[in-house]
């Protein structure tokens, strides 16, 4: 890792288009000075919108990539055929050492895909898992996986709990407490790949193995690391993002819903605001993608500036932590010998 | 079916005690002439609170149960040893006829084995599913299994497809759209389990198959049925009902952060309340276990009783619309002869 962070950025990813990307970025820099950004994405597109002054700082460079990966491709068909496109060429640059983490906002497959490929997931760790931190009660807890493996060993599910328990002591927690999601908090409940994975963790002195959860109990804050396989992890997310969208439409339908809501809307608006920034889910963009040689963090596809601004900031955080050396030292691995950087 | 509907209900199951389903009961009988209610329970408990008008106009009769399943029991012992519990003694008097529908808000575990054992599943119907509406943006989505089946066959999920499609046509839809559950709308997304089932449903002309559906889709209100298996269900469920509290929590939190928001809240209140009551999941009381040959109920175990009485008449619906009869007829089964009623 050089002196100052290099993040190397997807531009062209996401649903809103490249200006999401452009406009947090100058936000980025402008507020950490230790963080160079890399644009990677169609410079007729992305030039225009930067200022002249901003690039000869050199503080944010372009770098010219002729496709994009589309919400829609097959991962593998980006695989084989997308190598002129802007995921990949900012990943070859974290690859090449030219930058320290990237962040995407797009196609998930693809960039797990790509990701593996190019950057190399530790030995021994079949896949990355996608991990997020989910705003609770008390806090954050960590989620993982939230989508990369859809059925999962009981190892697996162990090596996620090892994963997410170091990501979470980099937040500064000493000893975070480790559940395993399921329907039931009793002991015997679940399918045969829990009760294996439950004999893992109470096994591994190094986890703090807090027992099952249920999906509500997610964001009581209760533990610190939920693990689960990628499909319930998946369901457990996206549901939770639907009933908190749900809701915030109905707030609003009920505030215009006559005469007086809407007065009573308006005299309550500063709260109403407040409440509506507390849930919103940008608040909590980047999901990392745990597993992974270097970091690559995935921003949710149709965040905003201000949520893909907070995808950058936990890229910068896993860079600094060093979040990849430490899993691999937790693993005790031997990773293949480093490119010069 | 006699011309007044009989629901038998287990008055001592609920984290509340009894006086949730007694008060229930009352509000039930006054609002619909139609139904008598068998209260089943603890006598001394239950008699004191019920007016002796009530009682002799024997719209309310109470029936002595010793016993309770606890929350905690293990379903299989409560199966085989507690015959003299509120909840074995009101299925009995549904499976003799002296009801026609049951509600409990005990045990799920308890309650499946004890309806399966007592009032039995249709034949070919492995096990019941658990089916519940959800409020959703346009109206209600009827979601099942959530909970009863841990892990389901395709030709399971095609069952519950029909029966949730039985459910929705008794609510009046013409042409009820289903759709299964997965972690990506795309065709090829998802398990073996999941891409048979689609096989099966996209083949069955009955069926207006609408393909997959991510959780986050759960509440649009763009499908009529989603069919998943009764983890998923449970996570998608749970995890919904976690959300919406601790997004209630943050409300009344917001509200109480400083002076301005406590004043503000204040003159707000009509408004925040009605947001509040919208929000309550306790007015989607009431899940079915489909796929029994009578209609038994499920009630959320820490409902009020607004909340039971949701139950209640999700209940009395499903005498009226004989919905048992025309999932019967659907999966065109044969029956054994019922008792004399």
């Amino acid at each position: 890792m050089s002196a100052r962070i290099r993040i190397a950025v997807d531009a062209m990813s996401g649903d809103l288009g490249p200006r999401v990307a452009i406009c947090a970025a100058q936000n980025f820099i402008a507020h950490f000075q230790d963080v160079d950004v890399l644009l990677v994405g169609d410079e007729s597109r992305l030039l225009p919108f930067i200022s002249p002054k901003t690039i000869s700082s050199g503080r944010i460079s372009v770098h010219h990539a002729a496709t994009i990966v589309a919400m829609g491709d097959d991962p593998l068909h980006a695989l084989r055929r997308k190598k002129d496109s802007s995921m990949w060429l900012s990943l070859t640059r974290l690859r090449d050492g030219a930058a320290d983490a990237c962040v995407s906002a797009g196609n998930t497959g693809a960039l797990l895909a790509m990701s593996k490929f190019l950057v190399k997931s530790f030995p021994g760790l079949d896949r990355p898992a996608i991990c997020k931190p989910m705003p609770v009660e008390k806090g954050l807890t960590f989620m993982l996986d939230l989508g990369a493996n859809v059925n999962c060993t009981p190892m697996q599910l162990h090596q996620f709990a090892v994963m997410g328990s170091v990501l979470a002591k980099a937040k500064g927690l000493e000893s975070p407490r480790i559940a395993l999601l399921n329907i039931g908090a009793e002991e015997q409940k679940g399918t045969e790949v829990l009760q294996q994975a439950r004999e893992l963790l109470t096994a591994d002195s190094d986890i703090n193995y807090s027992g099952f959860v249920e999906a509500n109990s997610i964001f009581s804050g209760d533990v610190d690391v939920i693990v689960c396989d990628g499909f319930h992890g998946n369901i457990a997310l996206k549901a939770s993002e639907g009933v908190a969208r749900f809701i915030q439409k109905k707030i609003a339908k009920t505030a215009k819903k006559n005469l007086f809501n809407k007065f009573m809307a308006m005299l309550a608006w500063p709260l109403l605001r407040q409440m509506r920034d507390e849930l919103d889910p940008s608040f909590y963009n980047g999901a990392s993608l745990l597993g992974l040689q270097k970091p690559v963090i995935k921003s949710h596809g149709n965040a905003n500036s201000a949520a893909f601004f907070r995808a950058l900031t936990v890229a910068r955080e896993q860079v600094i932590q060093q979040i990849p050396a430490l899993i691999e030292k937790k693993f005790n691995l031997n990773i293949p010998p480093k490119r010069e950087e």
